[in-house]
């Protein structure tokens, strides 16, 4: 059974997930593992956990074919819904159950049809289900963070090549998004403005970093990119919450996220990457300090971090914290926009 | 030029260095490049920028062969020790000259002569050059922060096979070792005790997640493992910072290291991995805030990091912040110590 283990001198969560456990032998990380079975595709939906959702034809039935997107349990979870929140210090340390959701969200029946090859309506489907999945999850008072993102290749992580997005929902809010949401916070107190608003800003004056720029939404390698290729999209309007998104706004979303990993997949031959959705923290979780992790409207305005894995010189800097990117932003961006699509 | 970028959002550093750049085409991870060359071997060290020290046989010259450990700048720093420090606003963003140092440390002569290889006198020698340069480098008042770490496989980013460390002496402090600095003070600040100090007594209690003990050196699994088989290495005995390590201790250091690495090396088939040493900031640094970045003694207790590179699964966790490990750490260390060596 997975627990969460406190480590006081990084003051982190980790997860110890045993469940997810291979053989010494099996830790060879560019071995892509060999794929006959796709358990993900239409026609093998017994071979998943039972189906949470799914964008379906009429008339299909629960877990049989005639879906589109199709959202399951994760077969080998992080986190368990089931059981009592449980917190429990154990000598200088301090535990507690891994309590939570993890889902997988299929993003389309076909193995083989990437990401950049959706059709506009089956892409607002799947950012339909992206909010939906948010909004549900976040029902749960006891969840207090849920992360969506998407592993893209073997080396970013994603351990079956059939597409498909990841949501994971938790009982604390992981120590990157809370420093970033207190510098949002400061820089609100200090000046009265939304600090992601102002960054948009000057994106839009400086031009160069720029990569995608529609009525709605703004795609550009940001100024101290940590990773070679690095792009953040965030609404040029300013929302704090994903759950809020419009329809409209929904659709330009999906559209633009598509535009920029098309751009990212013929700039650099296929890379692999991840992206994860930085929404606001669960205003209503509960909460022994509720004062300070409630958020306000003005503290905090979504956006995806889309991070390519595309060298491991970085190896160093995710050890020591420090990040050495050898592709200027301004470069990147100016690559990036230079393709035809 | 180098340069020092400020992410707002992060409240981070990250080093833009356009001098370490490839081709697009040339990201692939998982290809290890051809070396045909070695020019770390001796013989060759016209090859490499002029060298900083050696430790050599009598008579021979400097940039000639005879060295049993060598130090050279780095051919594609990261930093540069020359000209000034400038800091510079550029809108909401700030940035500054990447000015510090970036050495390599060739651990051997010998191209197949593994960390896990060397003789006794010959890691000693070695673990007397890592200390000679953190002491060497802090001289540079202008320099805050001294990181010492060995990447080992391609995987792990080092990009030539010939055993080496690196050395980068920087003019801000890590933003992960800050945070850590701040926990410890802040438990000495309650306690009078140093964290890392309960940390090893309640390892030595535990007992499980020992890898390697002996009477001044303790190698363990930490409880809140990020990586599958992290290990960390600490002195038993409290001292803050690296430089004031003594010959004897020294010695006990190196053959600690070398064990742990000897274990990883035959348990997971000769992985990738990092270390970092993580010391104490310089506390004659120059600092617009004095008071807050003088480092008492009691406020840090140096040791090191090893993380094995074994799954990729990890993707998520480094670009969300939330670690998810599949092995627990009394498994990793009941392994580790399985090994005979």
């Amino acid at each position: 059974m997975s627990e969460m283990r406190h480590d006081p001198l990084h003051r982190r969560w980790v997860v110890i997930a045993p469940e997810r456990a291979r053989r010494p032998s099996d830790y060879k990380i560019c071995d892509e593992p060999a794929e006959e079975f796709d358990p993900f595709a239409e026609g093998n939906e017994e071979h998943t956990p039972s189906e949470i959702t799914a964008v379906r034809k009429t008339g299909s039935k629960k877990n049989g074919p005639g879906w589109s997107v199709r959202v399951v349990p994760n077969k080998y979870p992080g986190f368990r819904v089931e059981g009592d929140l449980q917190r429990q210090g154990e000598g200088v340390y301090d535990k507690m159950t891994a309590l939570g959701a993890h889902e997988v969200i299929i993003d389309t029946p076909k193995r083989d049809e990437d990401f950049t090859q959706l059709s506009p309506d089956h892409l607002f489907d799947l950012g339909k289900v992206y909010r939906e999945r948010m909004t549900d999850l976040m029902r749960d008072i006891r969840l207090r963070y849920v992360l969506l993102f998407k592993n893209h290749g073997h080396i970013a992580g994603a351990s079956l090549s059939h597409p498909h997005s990841q949501v994971i929902a938790t009982t604390v809010t992981p120590r990157i998004i809370s420093q970033k949401l207190e510098s949002a916070r400061k820089h609100f107190d200090d000046k009265e403005r939304c600090l992601i608003c102002d960054i948009i800003d000057q994106e839009l004056h400086d031009r160069k970093r720029i990569v995608v720029q529609n009525e709605r939404f703004i795609a550009f390698a940001p100024y101290a990119s940590r990773f070679d290729f690095e792009v953040w999209v965030m609404p040029r309007y300013h929302q704090h919450d994903f759950r809020n998104i419009s329809d409209d706004d929904l659709k330009s979303f999906m559209l633009t996220m598509q535009e920029v990993l098309l751009r990212m997949r013929l700039a650099l031959d296929n890379p692999p990457w991840n992206f994860v959705l930085q929404s606001a923290p669960n205003s209503e979780s509960l909460s022994a300090r509720p004062n300070h992790f409630t958020t306000l409207q003005h503290d905090w305005h979504w956006h995806v971090e889309i991070t390519p894995r595309l060298s491991m010189t970085q190896g160093f800097e995710w050890v020591t914290g420090f990040f050495i990117n050898a592709t200027p932003p301004e470069q990147a961006a100016e690559i990036l926009r230079g393709v035809s699509v």
